[in-house]
């Protein structure tokens, strides 16, 4: 339903229902979703193929569209300048905290805006997770370029976390620009002024994405994984995200033990064109793995890296330029207890 | 080590540690290796060629030798026929029970023996896994056949295996025959005889690997994922090792829970030349999921098949008639608290 509401590029509400995923519900789904972006449409006096619709939530249950109904009237009443903190928190699910993030680029001699909130903290890996991302701009851009401005965002910040490995049938990331700062429309990325408004739509979603990670499921830690030197970005990004999917490395983060073994073991299950053991690894400023034997270090200072709220982890090749950051968090027994415990 | 000792395809023993796998240790380890061989082979009265290696445990760490001596010469005087179940034991690491299947085959008028032991609990996952299994039969074969006969067996049973989705440095699967039953020597695998050692072979490949599943890490369930009418065999392969791999599905079999948005879920993320909505999903008898919309089921029904030691989820298609079935086990707390209280 949004895809075709996109169709002609323009959009001007985002209708969100959180609880349910709307998924695996076939043509009642379809036709509730229809639904939801008509009642939109009606209480906010805009056409119904300028309403976009996202859900997320439990899979293959119904909605109950009597009181979504009563949500969007009450929600419609409601809006607000101000109101961005509230919907942050509307959104969640297993979250545990709201998340927002914002960001002010000079156009020329123009100031635009950047505002975002997004949920997620389970089923979180990229293309993309169960992750709802909207993100709202008073710059004018035409609409290709900002397509084309969130597609590279969203590849390097929202596609390079993960919590547990598990896609999603509702991911979804939204932008929307109004032109009410009145600079002049951005038209090609490539120039001065979309250079800047790219660089702060990435920072938007890296902001976002880091909050999501951080926020997994039971997370203790968040976890930045590093792969440097790579022959290319494919293979440094194949490798980072192994790492980040490692229920091993990922158990070991959470008892704060420095196991490079597991690391430079997932290094080998990812490789496909280096060579893992040639690779270095660091946790934080602590070489522990240097090029086929056990580096000497101090097992204590180790363990303090290990036991801080960010771990950084950075395996080292000497092949080539890529060098790409995933961020994840650690496996602890509050994930098993969260997804365990939830019945459906 | 072992690879250089079995060029000529023969060998005589085989020498094994466990507690240390002997990996990430560089130049120093591969030494250690080799002395492992002249050991057993001076301990044993046989050419050092003739006798394989292999190791399981911790990453990064030198074997102490003297130890390692000590127990090769120990173990070389307490050869004996009826060895097996010690050997079994002797190989366990985090293991709960020790793994061994036998089976006899007729090849003519001869009968022929096969026995098998393995180890692996966590760290596995196909191609191969933390994962040592040992075949060893009196029956004559050709070594080129027996190398097929093991592939073969491999690829439909320890290949289709997982507890955490992390693959091993220390992956063996080793077959030695003997020829002691007398049987005139089984040539090719299209044969008689050749095919009946083929599927005694694949009988005892698949028990084990049955056991080190139902054995993994924490699990308090067997699950066995049947992916059946697809297109292709890598398809139905890599949608049942998608499920079997979900955290998310996991859990909720730790928890009883019948949640088969998760397993839906699962087949869409994995599922490349099939439409996963068009899937029917059973657990056990009971249909859960009928193509795009949840199936009408007693909820507790579904609970008591979830409650039992043995779980099956069938995902049926009408598209092909590839038939793939994957085992794997839940996802509990004690998979966490195994692996984060493990310290290097």
């Amino acid at each position: 339903v949004t895809r075709k509401h996109l169709r002609d590029g323009t959009a001007q509400a985002i209708v969100v229902v959180s609880g349910i995923a709307n998924d695996c519900t076939g043509e009642q789904g379809t036709q509730d979703a229809i639904e939801m972006a008509a009642r939109s449409a009606e209480a906010l006096g805009l056409q119904q193929r300028d309403v976009l619709v996202a859900a997320t939530g439990v899979i293959g249950v119904f909605l109950p569209m009597d009181r979504v109904s009563w949500g969007i009237a009450r929600a419609a009443k409601d809006l607000s300048r101000t109101g961005g903190g509230v919907a942050a928190r509307a959104i969640m699910t297993t979250d545990t905290k709201p998340k927002s993030a914002s960001a002010v680029v000079r156009l020329g001699s123009q100031a635009v805006r950047l505002w975002g909130m997004a949920k997620g903290s389970g089923m979180i890996h990229p293309q993309l997770a169960t992750m709802l991302g909207f993100v709202l701009t008073d710059a004018a851009v035409c609409p290709k370029t900002l397509k084309e401005a969130l597609r590279r965002a969203v590849r390097t910040t929202f596609n390079r976390i993960t919590v547990d490995g598990d896609m999603s049938p509702s991911d979804t990331v939204m932008l929307l620009a109004n032109g009410a700062a009145g600079n002049r429309r951005v038209g090609s990325l490539e120039s001065p002024s979309g250079k800047a408004f790219a660089k702060g739509l990435e920072k938007v979603c890296a902001s976002l994405a880091q909050q999501i990670a951080a926020d997994g499921e039971g997370a203790t830690r968040l976890v930045r994984i590093r792969v440097s030197g790579a022959v290319d970005e494919p293979e440094a990004e194949r490798i980072a995200r192994g790492i980040a999917t490692s229920c091993l490395v990922k158990t070991a983060i959470a008892g704060g033990d420095p196991n490079w073994g597991r690391i430079v073991s997932s290094v080998g299950q990812y490789a496909r064109k280096m060579d893992p053991e040639s690779a270095e690894v660091f946790l934080g400023p602590i070489k522990v793995y240097a090029r086929r034997v056990p580096a000497e270090f101090d097992p204590r200072k180790a363990e303090e890296v290990m036991a801080k709220s960010e771990v950084d982890i950075h395996v080292r090749f000497r092949d080539g330029k890529a060098d790409v950051t995933y961020l994840t968090c650690d496996l602890t027994y509050d994930y098993v207890r969260i997804n365990s415990e939830y019945h459906t």
